[in-house]
């Protein structure tokens, strides 16, 4: 394998074969192949793409790369959730333990903040104890006892997605389409499961911010996930405002512990039970949606959700009790909009910066994240206001950061005389 | 300076500014952008290409990244000649010693064998104790005594350029027109001329194989010559075939000597002639092309080109008596064709891949150079053949690469009944 010749020819539009992904990217790992060789691939992949083999054969060597959980002798179903990436977007949180008091089995990998949206593990790391990284004999363990986990990526699952990923975010090529499906299946993938249901964002919150790169995207995973003996399901959800009441880092969990107790707000339960509903349907536990709707609600009701969360952090663990405590911001500041009327845009990737600068994300290596900065969306797009009535209260505990953001803020949302057509939170 | 946006600005189409070119470039040098975000970016550029601020500025840099060679003070006009590479292309040595005889200084950085194509300093290096590695200082000292001075590329002119070139040879982007602008034009640039012409060559024995490609990359080297105020002319010539009655090492030097001799072929003299026509041109000694052929073929049939050759290896440390008993190659065969007829076409590319496999070129890290090998074109193009006939002189001092190369030689001609039209050695 002369790796110049093989990048050669992805760049001039040759199909790579199955051998030649396979060699190029095992020798990536083995060291035959350089950072250099790899990313110049990499952006060859980005401009000519790759065919349904090509896809297929990157997610192989990836899912090959590490280990492959094996829940072939569970008697649940184990199933997945992943979602694209967005701005408030808890809803793994809130389903996981809603799914497991279903009796689907759920072993989540989840992810940190990128960056402007933000990251399911470092949210639970809010909660005092919660342990993310654990070896996989134990997370299969914790998935047994609480029916799911939530963990942060193993080095042991997909160790040559992880090297990938690495340089992926520092050359440029994070936004390719079989990338992108290569990354995400095949941890998926690695997890051993038989139902995966995803949530891809579509708006100006997410990094696909056409529709139709959106689709495709959905197709592409489909497709794949079919390959692998997994029933695929896809729901499109809209990202062009934040997703339910809060963003941030602790209250989002406060705002889990909301929804889990049944008082959460429309568009993040719509979101969850809509997921829920496909996973449901794929387990056959229930063999229609409004059954499957009637269960998740029953789940919450009954407070089997909220005691399934209650246990899983404990078996993390993670203290509950001590999270009520530490979750107080030293300064919170309201945001106002300039004149009154109806709002009709939010500039979702913007809203996400300032949380960003907040402290609920990383830019460089020397900031750390802030576990009690946020921000509650008092209003949202459709809502009337006047320059009395707060949009955003923004919440953190470093002062000039406040006050940097609730500056940013105010442009972020467009009030107009008169209400546009609004979007569904589900497409 | 953020090295991934900037990739992903080119990536994106998006023209990247001069003080953006400028830091990328010499982030690389300082060390804060990394080999694999640099091989990123040439991929992006390979596709996206570079507009003319864009390539000056890569220009820019490059140069500045070294030594610039000062002949501000010289009396005499200060000239080179670059070509782009083929097989049996010993024009530089035969050229640059009738040049430096009529009056017009030469200080020539050249290349060694790339691809499959020969290169000057393998060819010049067969002469024993021929040094083509001096410090710049020498260098000017050469330059001066004998008129002229070819040497290989040095550590003190565009550092910057040896790096990215290397990364390309590895990465798949060698073949871009701004790419390959910038390599070449901060070289010459760098030796401090007044005048440059530049042999750019079409046919099946050239990287570039489109008469389209040659000419643009012709008009981007003319405009970056241009903005340098170097005088610069092109002349496009015909690389279907060979060029000259021999290929390979010490064999090319001997062929050199009969050219300076006044028995050289008419091919390789017409081009030789015609691109010293120009520099003789540019330099105003003359001010017509028939006076400047007659200037050269008076140095020619003087000797006095032929002992600006000697005086100038014996300077540079050859040893021409030595050489003459090196050059015997230990076995020869010939290759016959297999068939009676009109050569139709030479496929030149596996020509050059054949003299490669004789010795006269690197594939490897372990190969070692044959200075016996080479071949003799007994016909050429357009010639009368029978199957007594030889085609090829084959000759190395390896007898297992003669008997693999004797059997791969045979298919690269084609011979017909009826001569087609027979293309011209320049255009």
């Amino acid at each position: 394998m002369i790796p110049a010749s093989l990048i050669s020819k992805k760049r001039d539009g040759i199909d790579l074969g199955k051998n030649e992904i396979e060699s190029f990217f095992s020798g990536y790992l083995s060291g035959m192949v350089t950072d250099a060789q790899m990313s110049a691939m990499l952006m060859a992949i980005y401009f000519n793409g790759m065919n349904e083999d090509e896809t297929f054969a990157l997610v192989e060597v990836m899912l090959h790369s590490g280990t492959i959980l094996d829940f072939s002798k569970s008697k649940r179903f184990v199933a997945d959730k992943h979602s694209t990436g967005g701005i408030g977007d808890k809803v793994s949180i809130i389903l996981a333990p809603i799914m497991a008091a279903a009796g689907i089995k759920i072993p989540m990998i989840a992810g940190r903040g990128l960056g402007f949206t933000g990251g399911t593990i470092d949210k639970l790391e809010c909660i005092p104890g919660f342990d993310t990284s654990p070896d996989l004999a134990l997370f299969n363990k914790w998935v047994d006892k609480s029916g799911y986990s939530i963990i942060s990526q193993s080095n042991e699952i997909c160790p040559a997605d992880k090297r990938i990923y690495d340089l992926r975010s520092k050359t440029g090529t994070i936004s390719s389409i079989p990338l992108i499906c290569g990354s995400i299946m095949s941890k998926k993938i690695a997890e051993g499961i038989s139902g995966l249901v995803l949530d891809i964002k579509i708006g100006n919150g997410t990094f696909m911010k056409s529709q139709d790169q959106a689709i495709e995207l959905g197709s592409w995973m489909k497709k794949i996930g079919h390959a692998f003996n997994i029933k695929t399901d896809i729901v499109y959800t809209n990202m062009d405002q934040p997703l339910g009441n809060y963003a941030g880092l602790s209250c989002e969990i406060l705002e889990t512990i909301d929804c889990l107790k049944g008082s959460g707000p429309d568009d993040l339960m719509n979101v969850t039970l809509e997921l829920g509903t496909k996973l449901i349907l794929q387990s056959g536990l229930v063999s229609n949606r409004s059954s499957a709707i009637d269960l998740q609600a029953d789940i919450i009701r009954s407070g089997k959700g909220l005691r399934t969360f209650e246990s899983s952090v404990e078996i993390q663990g993670g203290k509950l009790d001590e999270f009520y405590y530490q979750t107080e911001p030293k300064h919170e500041t309201f945001v106002y909009p300039t004149r009154e009327g109806v709002i009709n845009n939010m500039d979702t990737e913007s809203i996400g910066w300032c949380l960003v600068e907040l402290g609920c994300g990383i830019q460089s290596k020397d900031d750390t994240l802030d576990k009690t900065a946020g921000m509650e969306f008092l209003k949202k797009t459709g809502d009337k206001v006047n320059t009395n009535d707060p949009v955003y209260r923004i919440f953190c505990s470093n002062k000039t950061a406040l006050e940097t953001v609730s500056k940013s803020l105010s442009s972020t949302i467009i009030v107009s005389d008169k209400q546009s057509n609004n979007k569904p939170t589900i497409y």
